[in-house]
């Protein structure tokens, strides 16, 4: 068995969409993956339709399917991905088995996609938090948004020290080496403290009421903790950041195609570096926000092609008055994943730069000095 | 929605390897269907392993899946493929789902692979039999093995006679206008009867032991009924035979990945029509035969390149003192399904001619003279 090459994606399974498992299966199997997938739930659809059925996978049961695996020698894979799983006690079968596959190879990439919530609310179990934190030592990867990294830390991410700081209880309090923050709205002070190259991205530009761009953008971080060559035991975080435009309305299952991508593209231990300033994580953050971007955009493409009756624009007054509004809104709205698949298979060319990283060089210097991103062993 | 590229396809899930949806979703998704997938089980792995862990999709929980998709207008697709259902209940809401997605639209592309069993073992529920022989009237394509043609029809296939039989029940009594036998073993005297041009290729060929081929081979037959120009009202069935020669041992989801090819590859509607002498399903078979050899030459090679302690030959005596025998040999070879997506994508090329499907002109004739292929309205 190709252990390098060999996912095990635990994630939720909806019948029509692409959110989960559903999001997450086919850009790894494009990009030559062989991914086994456990399914956490099997809904029809997503929730964002308002209304849906199926069951969820629940804690016995997911042991027992994951004890089947082990019995036949399946649990041999180079990768793990886990995302969103509802309920604290599936989700303590899940850390389980994290730390099972951990102990056993230290080289395992394991991302952690701490699903918990976005824009402020949460929508797991409240249960759920501390698990992740616990897990946190786990991870290889993490991707979580803004308002995730806000539930882990405690620290609100509205300045350049309030980002280090967040970075810091990552890396250091919770020995996570390589973290993507996947969406940050940009404050006054974290925009003037960017690098002068992206700065230029963010000014609104003129958008018209075609274009696919709501007009203004965020920022994805990604910060990896390198083993510093001076300093024995050390090491240093480095830092890159990228600008997205942002795209009208709302998508699901972005977060989801956004963690595989990077998993996806982040290289085995035996493959080449890339060149400076990119590292292994940066490169793999940019592929996948090309490729996401590119979908996206595509998506946008198509809801607009439709007849203006199907594409019911956002509108939570309307939409309680009309309940098929918001369904056939959500239907239009379904990633085009599959049609996409070249947005998949060569993300630069398609992406047209969109996915830029660029290394954030001043970042640990803003507020506390050149050292302060360089971390001695055990913090 | 695009409702001609969207597949609705309800098999099995297993978690690790490609067997039902395993081996059905990722091919279609390849070839550009959206595929919404509903898992009529969630198993560890496939039943070859000996041993497996995981939870059935009741019949409750698949009628509620099935009605959430519909109050979300989630069942507009323009093709149905159902495959492997285990047990009576759980089948009866299927076909009631494939009834009223029929009565919705005459023009749903409906590919139904009755699977009941294979070399004269069954196994699913004997309650099913009779289920499937309600639905064929429903089907626009089957895909039975020859075992499953001779529970549907109650003929033996031993003979040119006997296939003409078994051709005219589905045709005729059960209205089912293309018919493929997936697999039929050759008697001397069905392999006389063969078109000039494929009878060569059925002499054993001198095999190598490092050969994938087991040396015999076996036949894919192929059966569409057109409606016939000149007699109004009447229609001719047009067979076509190929020649595939066995891979060495067993693998699993074989048929599973050839139904979801034959319908990948069938035309809808408005394609335009393949040249004499093909018809659109012996097209589809050739093509799909054509992936699938492919796919199976490269998982025997594939097994071939692994220790020899980790591919253990097919033993029933020593897998009933070792279980671990058998389960190496299940890992060895699972379909390298992903690896092989060229394969898939450009079965011409890639599949040397393995796919070639013959008309057999004289098909009709041999017994029961030249009209015998020709059925008027009602049988």
């Amino acid at each position: 068995m190709d252990t390098h090459n060999r996912v095990l994606s635990i994630q939720s399974h909806v019948c029509s969409g692409y959110v989960g498992n559903r999001a997450a299966t086919f850009p790894l199997q494009l990009l030559g993956y062989d991914v086994d997938v456990v399914n956490t739930v099997q809904f029809s659809n997503h929730s964002g339709y308002g209304r849906l059925k199926g069951t969820r996978t629940d804690a016995d049961q997911l042991g027992s399917i994951l004890l089947g695996l082990e019995e036949n020698g399946l649990l041999r894979m180079g990768r793990l991905l886990t995302g969103y799983v509802p309920g604290a006690a599936a989700l303590m079968v899940v850390a389980d088995l994290a730390r099972k596959l951990r102990a056993r190879n230290p080289e395992l990439i394991y991302l952690l996609d701490p699903v918990m919530g976005d824009d402020n609310k949460i929508y797991v179990a409240p249960e759920c938090v501390p698990i992740y934190k616990d897990l946190l030592d786990c991870a290889t990867i993490i991707t979580p948004n803004w308002f995730e990294v806000e539930l882990l830390t405690g620290v609100k991410l509205d300045s350049p020290a309030a980002i280090q700081e967040a970075l810091r209880i990552l890396h250091v309090q919770h020995g996570v080496p390589h973290v993507v923050i996947s969406s940050l709205l940009p404050t006054p002070e974290i925009s003037a403290s960017l690098p002068p190259s992206t700065r230029g991205d963010l000014q609104p530009n003129g958008v018209s009421s075609s274009s696919p761009y709501a007009g203004d953008t965020q920022l994805v971080v990604c910060s990896s903790l390198l083993p510093e060559a001076e300093r024995s035991g050390g090491s240093v975080s480095i830092v890159h950041v990228g600008n997205v435009k942002r795209i009208r309305g709302y998508f699901s299952g972005v977060g989801d195609l956004f963690s595989a991508l990077v998993l996806a593209h982040f290289p085995s231990p035996s493959d080449p570096p890339p060149q400076e300033p990119d590292t292994p994580l940066s490169r793999a953050t940019a592929l996948a926000t090309s490729s996401v971007q590119g979908i996206l955009v595509s998506t946008h493409h198509y809801v607009q092609s439709l007849p203006e009756a199907e594409r019911p624009e956002t509108d939570q007054e309307l939409d309680l008055k009309d309940a098929e509004r918001r369904v056939m809104r959500m239907r239009a709205r379904e990633l085009r994943l599959i049609q996409g698949k070249d947005y998949i298979l060569n993300p630069g060319q398609e992406g047209k730069g969109e996915g830029r990283m660029i290394r954030w060089d001043g970042f640990w210097n803003s507020e506390e000095g050149e050292r302060a991103g360089r971390f001695s062993q055990g913090g």
